[in-house]
């Protein structure tokens, strides 16, 4: 992008409204994602614990769709945000680093939950095409973490290696984001198999009680989110300008 | 772009040979995907039959896999293929609505076939998370073939409609996707906690015996595949450059 350019962003002479009204969309798609699945888990499901009983389980989907779905989407758009244009970059590329550290620690505290609770209840791990795809997103994750922090925030990584990586890591993070959605959505479809038959109660799945309705507007809620966070950054025009800061005293005086 | 740089592309100076190794692998994905989706249904789940049977639900995987996912994403990355590049773009206008058209004819068929089987089973339609995102991904794929069809095909169409169109028709590609391959992930997940716990057979999905582990690769395939026609998609570099077809009588002699 040349420096006018640049500039007509960085002024903001062109209000990026639609941005905002999409972002604002983004935010609360996400809330209403953690507040469904949080009440989800509390009303239908028991409630919580760390005993490694049903109610530990019970972490699993809030911290799965917290984390892996919610937190992460909203690190992947924060360099979009047009406000964080006029900032240097290398203030923003910690803070989507640090959120994204959030959303994997929460992530891996979901996979302890769900464990923990296979394990006293003497349940197998790992057989289920959901937990597949789901410890494959978690994996592909943490490795796009370290690599992310190697190429792009220790200073002795090679230029060469931060240009050849960022397309790698532009793809990859949609990759993990539609990976995602898939394990969320698969996941939910499968807890409420197993809830809703489990001779506890005489409702079932199929006579979609309001525990079944409830759910799967949560799942719906969570694809919606994700189109939108997808939408956000498939969208060229909001990409973060590619400027040359030393052009900027006041964005290069402390470094990129 | 400008005519050079079109032309570069035109005349292969550049010879795309990682974009023919990627649409390769997507290819050879895409088969297997089928032919995994077919054996499971042949070898597990019976065979096939069209008479309201369990072997008419057979199909229901086979049709949403074969059409809504492997000829879905063969559809969409078509215009990437720097071959057609070298043609009138209406061409291949057409190839991408016919393929996409057969695609959703195949959906179609594939939810009569879950349908009519409900329906002689006398189970309810609709009530899994899986049945309301799969519904959602063939309603919105319905509709955008019909507006692609109505912006991109139709003599008539005014060419402000077209332009305004087009990212919309990009992103909902996108998105059908996603929803499609998070349908099919959750379908084969709820689909062996049915087949694996139905009595006919002592063993459980709990147990990962051959049949578990052969879909839940199966699974993994399809991920794979829509990871790859992700990738395609999301290169920049992989677009077909949009020139001036007037500049090349050769391409524009039949209009475009």
């Amino acid at each position: 992008m040349d420096p006018l350019e640049a500039e007509k962003h960085i002024t903001g002479m062109n209000p990026p409204v639609f941005f905002y009204v999409t972002y604002g969309l983004c935010l609360c798609l996400g809330l209403l994602c953690v507040l469904f699945v949080s009440l989800w888990s509390s009303l239908w499901l028991g409630g919580f614990a760390w005993n490694g009983s049903d109610l530990q389980f019970n972490w699993h989907p809030v911290l799965m769709v917290s984390g892996l779905v919610v937190l992460y989407g909203i690190a992947a758009v924060m360099y979009r945000i047009p406000f964080t244009w006029k900032q240097r970059k290398s203030t923003w590329k910690w803070a989507h680093a640090v959120l994204m550290f959030l959303a994997l620690f929460l992530s891996i505290l979901g996979l302890c939950a769900v464990f923990d609770f296979h394990r006293a209840a003497d349940i197998p791990d790992m057989y289920s095409l959901h937990s597949w795809v789901g410890m494959c997103t978690v994996v592909m994750f943490a490795f796009q973490w370290v690599l992310g922090l190697a190429g792009f925030l220790l200073p002795c990584s090679p230029r060469w290696f931060r240009t050849s990586l960022k397309p790698a890591h532009v793809w990859l993070g949609s990759a993990i984001l539609i990976l995602s959605l898939t394990s969320c959505i698969s996941g939910i479809n499968e807890k409420l198999f197993f809830s809703l038959s489990n001779g506890d109660t005489e409702e079932t799945y199929e006579s979609l009680p309001v525990e079944a309705k409830f759910a799967n507007f949560l799942g719906i809620l969570i694809v919606a989110f994700g189109m939108i966070v997808f939408g956000i950054l498939s969208k060229a025009q909001w990409q973060r300008p590619e400027i040359d800061e030393s052009a900027y005293p006041l964005l290069s005086e402390h470094g990129t």
